[in-house]
């Protein structure tokens, strides 16, 4: 199949700066505040956005360096299938979070809730909408009853290069 | 910035054939059942996928062939911005869906609830996990009394390349 190109909308200012001691997921990371600087071309696109209390950002973790596709996540002690878990060190190393709109200023977003490290490109953002009508029916596999950890739980070393 | 290159991990088969007609969130196409066909190089990272209830799917809608900046959505008369809206005519045009997962049978996965057109290559799943702490606090913009409606509408051309 034919390779797929993207070029990043932006750049995310984050008080992380390195890939140890990050949040997991971004509902562990709460009141971590950053900034989203969106390419000054593409600012017109940010129209009405103002009015979402939660925007879904997908970026580009570029620190991965490779992929595995059986990891040992951050929140388990055995091998789990790359697309069961959230690892970054996946295929695609495509990242997925949750913030909370603080403001935006011409091309700068204000967020809440920051999950990843500093100068991450953007690909897009997407309002976010409730995604399942019924939480009740929803199964977690592996991650049943650990998900309450995220609020604790920080990354480590496992996924850089040096650990692969 | 640097561009960024992606490969296909596999490719989704839909009963929807064209851009026309389609679901236009997840919520809105009940019971519409698809197959996701995994490279088999990818499937050992599938291990552990089946526990889950629904599965995220992040793909390339690769029928796209343009993007604009403001967009007159599905749901609405008025320009939008387009990162307020889910229209798929955004400068990287990566789709993301939520589905239930029926089945998994070797590096063929059937889902149910897809909303993307046949062949669509497919960059990543993940777990789907609550996105939301408190789904009282969200704040869905101009999209706020109109999600209902993703149950009854479907797409149209507006975005196919004639229209542009």
């Amino acid at each position: 199949m034919k390779e797929i190109t993207y070029q990043p909308i932006g750049i995310i200012h984050s008080p992380f700066k390195t890939p140890e001691n990050v949040p997991i997921q971004h509902t562990g990371a709460k009141g971590a505040v950053g900034t989203i600087e969106i390419l000054p071309e593409y600012n017109e696109g940010l129209k009405d956005l103002e009015g979402f209390s939660h925007i879904m950002l997908l970026f580009h973790m570029h620190q991965v360096e490779y992929h595995k596709l059986k990891v040992i996540p951050f929140l388990d002690t055995v091998e789990r299938g790359i697309f069961s878990s959230r690892a970054p060190v996946r295929p695609n190393p495509i990242g997925l979070t949750v913030v909370k709109l603080i403001k935006i200023e011409g091309n700068i977003i204000t967020v809440e809730n920051i999950d990843m490290t500093d100068g991450t490109p953007l690909l897009d953002i997407k309002p976010c909408l409730p995604m399942i009508d019924d939480l009740q029916d929803i199964k977690l596999g592996w991650l049943t009853g650990k998900i309450e950890q995220f609020g604790v739980t920080r990354s480590d070393s496992r996924f850089n290069k040096t650990s692969k």
